[in-house]
């Protein structure tokens, strides 16, 4: 049985193919490049029930996957995330199904350890030994860990302001790291300037085509969590836009697969914070491209990206399913993070907060309608943003009685 | 199909025998309580395989928990955490089967997750209103937070020193967070003056029957994951210790129900801190109990137990699965902290650092033998601990450029 059905690279603007024996980075007009599978053949070798008691991590869909020989596999037990309901908060809401698609239970604690997984893995497989990457913080700390595990050396590039708990995860897996007094965008002009006068890999988000099958797992595993039926709006945080992009990648090959209805496409929702949303911009002025955000802030680190190279594929993906995009004030984050733990007892990050607020106003829009199935991806934990959370707590001293009022 | 096979609860130190219909703390007698099945009956209605594509976390071996209705369960997709091979830190150490029950991959980042899952659930169907518990930080951050998703209110004393992001766990959970300048001992003699003169249910460590059946998962899982054979040795971080008491309890009730070997049970290892090991100090002397141990100190926060309620459970499955127990200093947890992320790209918590370091030590006096199956506990993620990493890190300037020569 082969391992893997991937056929070629391709780019999805001029449509220029790519063979999978060497390494690639953009496409020579610019765009990234996106994965091609021989789905046809797939189709008549594998079916859905053949997933059942395989292992417990998104290498279960190794076939949609570009890693053609299992030893090259980098893994730390990445993926298969809990699908909670989340009721209290859909009821409040006045969504009768609404669910969390947690992705701070992984490796690393957010979504990233799956583009760092399929990333490494396929970078290993390719031979590489060196890479470098800019970073708002937690892709950095992905790709070094998992850098670590494969024997490859990372160079990590990221923003002073970025979250210190991702510094200490790069510095503990013993990779090269920088911190730069600027933005992931002044991260990435010098990593560009490194990779372009040595030949370290460039692992850029989309500047290597891998991490985006990654990221595709995240809707292969809602549509096999959902026994395959769409649901029927998806809401994503979006910084880069690289998950949005596999999930429509993800239902797109399913449907070619014959594995989902080809009628129903989820609503794909992009959310920003309005300190940063050139994505929304670009959708409300029906634009294919969006504009750099100029002196972008947003306490929702992760989605701190003034102008996505792949801005164009979450812009097609939004048209194509129906989605839209939507930007939210800082202050509606943190107190949507705090009544999401209250009522459901998860502890969930800025960015997973905003995407939840999103689902609140398009509800109240009508947007989102009456007795529609909606999925908020929480892309990480909220431990790793100690931050967010203040905190003012009574100190006893040894001996003290705690008033048994207080707890009534 | 019953979905628990849950009988009685009975006491380990005087046979006394307690229903299921209502709450109970400790026995009469001052011990904890345990939690029996009718394995005679299981066994004939379930077996091994009966297990393949069932839901993906703990509540797979739901016929062994204690919950009677499925509607009772509070979940947040907690267990079946990956068995990682750590072949390169295994093949230093001169262990060739060296593996990571890796407990950081789990809501709330730490295996504590598992007692409250089990714990709650079996609180909110005995209909419990309102908890009370003395923590080292990670226990109560689960319970907040599994105890909010049960609609239960919980009250949570910690000591100062405790891990700061597990308060801000407590905090955002809305529950009611008390700080004690002291150890979790003088913690829990404030939560014991509570329960007493209240109705509130005391979800101490042991105090309540619950959440051993729920640590008992990760012996199932290990038992599961390596396809129903026994390991040879199991090394865990030992504070309260329930976590040992847990799997030695699952590897029990597995030979009772024949689905593992009945001569072969897992050596198990109690790792403990230099500066806080009553366990140890028992172990050595031949002891049935352990002894307070003053003026306790580690880095490892949660195994700073200085006299656990449960000491001579443990002390029973050290000695009767031939095991042993292991004191660790405070820098030999953080040196190995750090190889093992360098070697293996897994960040890890102190505690999980404690036992690998006793695997190095117990293979080096050859107590593990050459071509041993060993399994290293790894309680919690290494992102609660960011103040063990130390890291200092170039600053660049925006344009600046990075030197090549340093990443050769």
């Amino acid at each position: 049985m082969t391992y893997s059905f991937v056929s070629h690279l391709y780019c999805p603007k001029c449509t220029k193919t790519y063979n999978l024996e060497s390494t690639h980075q953009l496409c020579t007009c610019g765009s990234p490049l996106l994965v091609k599978y021989n789905l046809h053949l797939l189709t008549q070798e594998l079916k859905p029930s053949d997933l059942k008691g395989r292992r417990n991590d998104l290498w279960r869909y190794h076939e949609l996957l570009p890693i053609k020989k299992e030893k090259n596999i980098v893994s730390m037990g990445e993926g298969m995330t809990p699908l909670l309901p989340m009721d209290r908060i859909g009821k409040q809401m006045g969504i009768k199904q609404l669910f969390m698609k947690d992705e701070g239970i992984i490796p690393t604690g957010t979504f990233k350890a799956r583009g760092a997984a399929v990333g490494v893995s396929k970078a290993k497989e390719l031979g590489v030994k060196q890479l470098a990457m800019p970073t708002n913080g937690n892709a950095g700390a992905a790709w070094s860990l998992y850098a670590t595990r494969a024997g490859i050396c990372a160079t990590i590039v990221m923003p002073m302001d970025a979250p210190k708990i991702t510094r200490n995860e790069c510095a503990v897996a013993g990779g090269n790291l920088y911190l730069v007094d600027g933005l992931i965008s002044d991260a990435g002009r010098i990593v560009a300037g490194l990779v372009q006068s040595s030949d370290i890999y460039d692992a850029s988000t989309l500047k290597e085509p891998y991490r985006i099958e990654g990221k595709k797992t995240m809707g292969l595993e809602i549509a096999e969590q959902f026994n395959w039926e769409a649901p029927d709006v998806i809401l994503y945080p979006t910084g880069g836009g690289v998950g949005l992009i596999g999930i429509y990648k993800a239902w797109k090959e399913l449907q070619e697969l014959g594995w989902v209805h080809k009628e129903k496409m989820p609503r794909l929702v992009a959310v920003q914070a309005e300190g940063c949303a050139p994505i929304v911009r670009a959708w409300e002025e029906g634009k294919r491209e969006s504009e750099f955000w100029p002196d972008s802030q947003t306490i929702a680190f992760g989605i701190n990206v003034p102008k996505a190279l792949g801005d164009f594929l979450v812009l097609e993906a939004l048209y194509e399913t129906n989605g839209c995009a939507v930007s939210i004030d800082d202050r509606e984050i943190v107190a949507e993070q705090k009544i999401i733990a209250e009522k459901e007892g998860t502890f969930i990050c800025p960015e997973g907060a905003s995407a939840f607020v999103a689902a609140r106003k398009l509800r109240k829009q009508g947007w989102i309608k009456d007795n529609e199935r909606v999925v908020v991806l929480n892309t990480g934990a909220g431990i790793k943003y100690p931050n967010t959370v203040n905190v003012e707590v009574p100190i006893l001293q040894k001996g003290d009685s705690i008033p048994i009022r207080t707890n009534i």
